[in-house]
């Protein structure tokens, strides 16, 4: 298993969205969370349920690791300056640095002349690959029972649901994929495109490529959705993944008390109720589906008794089973799609 | 004016979009179009209404021109190995070559030889420029009305319905802008963001900065659309341009007779006004707009009375006025937006 020190500076835990899915669903050994603002605790200490690590305020005083992961995923995916000192100070280690941002650590001048002077790589792993074309309409033809989860905002759970759903499908000795379409994912996955990093004429081609080439050998494919079909600034990406996986069920997703779009404070989110619609119709022309569950991310809500009542509110509203599969387990969710 | 050839082998005039645009168009001076189909006749004797031009079996046999123009888009943007002679014979007389495909001409490596040794350019204008970044959500504050065409399918007229509406209403004293989002609205205007290009992230991005340059000094906006809401392959960019335009108004778009999507023959397309309701929903919780009026292309109707009939069947379907702006003049789309 390959040892990492995960950047999260300031982030950390709350908006360190892929280091929180690293040490929850991936397969690196974390040795290391570098937090200049957390630096002498314990993962553990702020976010329980998850692999533990101690904290470090720079990658100086973090231990020999394999990999340096940028665990930050900034709206615009932007590299910021203040990381700079960190991945210079892994790469004169000859530390591997792993990054899903939008700017290319492999263009950064500075940091390929280090890699090769120590013999370092640049893992850019939302690089999109080369050979990708439009989509030819055919994920709807797979065997596989196809699931993808969809939001009311980003940032709501959507990646955590899938996985979580595709693991417990697992243990009931199902045949399930998990089908990876961001940076986080990929990491967890270690296959995938990058689909918000790929030209807008290609995402559907992409999303079906991934569909027909895991669809046929599974029962089940539990497909990481991304943004909100209504979502100010990622839309294009949610509509390409909708209509490129043509999903047999969806799983609408949203965050307990969210009321506005995340860092878009004047768009005020539609009631959870009108998602079904606008997903459903949108969907119909190309290969019907449903919203068969609901995921409530209740994360922010300290008290069980209150964040079942949340949960309780949600199915209803929406009028379908629902749950939060982090603090309660999918089953539920997992029984409304069978 | 510049002068040039544009290459439309086997295509024109009915596939060839991009030479058609330019002809009816575009601010260039059209000395040959290169067809071995149609060689020896006239564009006139096949498209009637349009700047006329000798057509011509290959690039050797047309005259001296300062570029050559790729003038057909074939699905996936890709280059097309039998126009490879005729690049050649352009390049090794110094005659620039302009393209607007998903693959480069600048990175073919005996096309880029060849422009060096022979001292021509390579445009390649649907290469996304840098520096691009995610929307911001800003588009509804400019001061213009801004008019977006959407679309029943791709290649039913969007772009044409967008130029006419903004040369009538420059017309009639208008302060009006066209405002490009693909390689052929890009070449006319000579300015533009080739949307189908841009990653997903970054598609309503891309809009917003193009409506925020032109919308505070003008009163009229005509984006030109992309795809169709429904498109298997092009949903993406379709929904980011409704996102990132945050338009007052749309006009619908629609090709008298189509049936399935274009390329897609298993893809019925939902009755007309169907994508009423479908773009309305969508734009509504970012900013609320309606289907103001219609665009019917009726050039494949030979009979007038025929055609004069299928707008008003389309009109009564949607339930606003509507015309075939090519044929009938745009005044009645314009009047209903007004």
């Amino acid at each position: 298993m390959q040892r990492v020190a995960l950047l999260a500076h300031d982030q950390f835990p709350h908006f360190a969205k892929t280091a929180v899915g690293l040490l929850r669903y991936g397969l690196f050994d974390v040795q290391a969370v570098i937090d200049r603002g957390n630096a002498g605790k314990r993962v553990r200490e702020l976010l329980p349920g998850v692999q533990d690590a101690p904290i470090f305020a720079s990658m100086s005083d973090a231990p020999e690791v394999d990999a340096l992961v940028i665990g930050i995923a900034n709206p615009g995916g932007g590299f910021a300056d203040e990381w700079r000192d960190d991945v210079r100070t892994a790469l004169r280690r000859g530390t591997d640095i792993i990054a899903g941002l939008h700017d290319f650590l492999q263009d950064d001048e500075e940091f390929a002349a280090l890699a090769v002077e120590h013999g370092a790589t640049l893992h850019d792993v939302r690089k999109p690959p080369r050979g990708l074309s439009v989509s030819k309409g055919r994920a709807r033809d797979v065997k596989a029972n196809v699931v993808l989860t969809v939001g009311t905002d980003c940032a709501v759970g959507k990646m955590t649901v899938s996985l979580e759903l595709a693991r417990a499908a697992q243990e009931r000795g199902e045949s399930a994929a998990f089908i990876p379409t961001g940076q986080t994912g990929i990491m967890i996955a270690g296959w995938g495109y990058p689909i918000d990093a790929i030209v807008s004429d290609f995402v559907a081609g992409a999303m079906e490529e991934m569909i027909l080439e895991k669809g046929n050998d599974h029962d089940w494919l539990f497909v990481e959705g991304q943004g909100s079909i209504v979502h100010p600034a990622y839309s294009a990406v949610t509509c390409g993944i909708l209509h490129g996986t043509m999903p047999d069920a969806l799983v609408l997703c949203h965050e307990e008390g969210r009321k506005v779009s995340k860092g878009f404070d004047d768009f005020l989110l539609p009631a959870a109720h009108e998602y079904i619609k606008l997903y459903e119709d949108l969907a119909r022309p190309l290969h019907p589906t449903t919203v068969a569950a609901g995921a409530l991310n209740t994360s922010k809500i300290a008290d069980e008794d209150e964040a079942r009542a949340a949960i309780d509110r949600y199915a209803e509203t929406l009028g379908v089973p629902a749950t939060d599969p982090v603090r309660f387990g999918p089953e539920a969710i997992l029984d409304a799609l069978a």
